[in-house]
């Protein structure tokens, strides 16, 4: 069952891959001293709690509904530390990576795991960052059980983004095709689709689009759909940016900044577009966000031979989704 | 947590959806007193264990890993209730469709989950066949808690094929798609995806095929990636039988009837074809199976405008597949 309980803190995960940025995608898992779930929990957002901190927390309103948590990670991990009463005993954790050691933006992970008195703590992928690793040594040395590479090889695909936009540019190229493979239509995914695509669109640092695609739809490129913050945008363009219509929403979002070029302090970088924007791109990309619905229709297909290899799929409503690379 | 163990019996058994005919699919999770997941099974072909039996068994063997378990389903049913030794006592099942009551090719479940001193059993769909029905009853007579309606709406969904093969004949098309919708080339899906449809070659009553295709492909249309039994064939095609050039494999295959209408007697009924076949049959199909490699080619699309309800998805290796309903 070890790969089972893994396989949920990494699906859980996924869910929240390109979202956590800077950060990387963890998932975790907490079960009792008898085995039985508590929780399944992953990070969802940089700024916001570990995975850890996430699965503990949910797993104490479980077996204390009558208590009622702080907000703010520093105050909810001293609340469970104070007051856990001996719950967590010998309670056993799934965390997709090496629990963080450090005093970062919260608090360190193994340090909860070790005042709640786990008995052991799986991990898929050891922590090679250099100021947040040791998670695991600082578990043993507090008597916590540590077993290494369970799923290691999907844990490291979780990781894939992190490691590259850590280390210089990540580029992902988004598209929305019907089942019968065609990007044409005025709305081709479903709203929990391009919900999901608006918050990757609030993570990043650049946007990248087609002059073209700006002519021709006149879009805003906004995050609206979760409330989300509109990206700065870079226009792949022959033209002079000067020629372009200013009535365009998407000039019009305020304190967006527009380039022409990618600058090279953007890590996290999105491509949409269609055919030809994924011919001229496809092969300085990263990585392919591919949406698809549950609807065959009578348009053209797009057909650029590619060769994807899917690292996650799962379903958005009827809707669904993989994240391949080449 | 209720609807995760329930959702978790779904999925296994929606992996043997098709296969189990005429028996309808059916999945069951087993939880120790504690709640720790024992075992995830599900009901895999006719005349084999029902999922529950299956369930059980797996369980068993987790528990008493030195104890070897007869492999015939009423020596397995006799054996597991001499020698259980009350590990099963306060355990809890979640099965898709209530227990069976009667005496078929396998002892009732009803009645090994009652022996076993099980706790309770959630169930998602009660059994409305009239033979079967009525374990829900047996086990609260024995006072075993009973909890009907879970995921209520998902059990209806798996147990559709059933319900229609039951009562008339059930017609599924196969297709097989690349990503972008093409389904032209040599092979389109992977060796997986082909051996579950090869598994259902081996359920189905009838494959219905075009005339086109068999000229086109000349193909054998048997079951030999699952080493199953070929299915017999129904020819859809303008042309006299007389017509075909017999050196295709397909009429070579010892025992195989072909037809050139559906029998009345056929109840589960595969159809596979391409664009045109789909184009003329579509109307009175009940479901699609729909493999979707991960690879984008630079051939056609299928251009038939059809709006696809899913009824689930599920990965086969890198491949894709749904089962969806209009
Ligand atoms: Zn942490
Ligand atoms: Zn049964």
């Amino acid at each position: 069952m070890k790969n089972f309980y893994m396989q949920l803190a990494l699906n859980e995960a996924w869910k929240y891959q390109f979202l956590t940025y800077p950060n990387p995608a963890v998932g975790c898992v907490i079960l009792d001293k008898n085995e039985k779930i508590l929780s399944i929990k992953a990070h969802e957002k940089a700024g916001c709690n570990h995975a850890e901190l996430n699965a503990i927390s949910e797993a104490f309103k479980k077996l204390k509904p009558e208590i009622s948590l702080p907000k703010e990670a520093n105050a909810l991990h001293e609340f469970i530390c104070k007051n856990h009463q001996g719950i967590f005993k010998d309670s056993i954790a799934f965390v997709t990576l090496e629990p963080c050691s450090h005093q970062g933006k919260t608090p360190p992970c193994a340090k909860l795991f070790s005042e709640l008195k786990f008995k052991k703590v799986f991990i898929s992928v050891k922590d090679e960052n250099k100021i947040a690793s040791n998670g695991a040594l600082y578990l043993k040395k507090q008597g916590i059980e540590v077993e290494f590479g369970i799923l290691e090889e999907e844990g490291k695909k979780l990781l894939k983004p992190f490691l590259k936009w850590q280390k210089e540019q990540f580029k992902l190229f988004k598209l929305a095709l019907s089942m019968n493979g065609s990007p044409y239509g005025k709305i081709v995914s479903n709203e929990l689709s391009r919900t999901y695509a608006h918050q990757i669109r609030s993570a990043i640092d650049l946007l990248v689009i087609g002059g073209e695609t700006i002519r021709a739809d006149r879009p805003i490129l906004d995050a609206r759909l979760c409330k989300g913050k509109a990206p700065n945008i870079c226009i792949k363009t022959h033209k002079n940016l000067e020629e372009f219509d200013k009535n365009i929403p998407l000039f019009k979002v305020p304190n967006r900044k527009i380039y022409t070029h990618i600058p090279e302090e953007a890590k996290f970088i999105m491509y949409e577009g269609g055919e030809n924007f994924l011919k001229n791109f496809k092969d300085e990309i990263d990585m392919f966000l591919i949406f698809q619905s549950s609807n065959l229709n009578n348009k053209e297909n797009i057909k650029i031979p590619l060769n994807l290899t899917p690292l996650f799929k799962a379903n958005l409503g009827e809707d669904s989704y993989g994240i391949y690379e080449f």
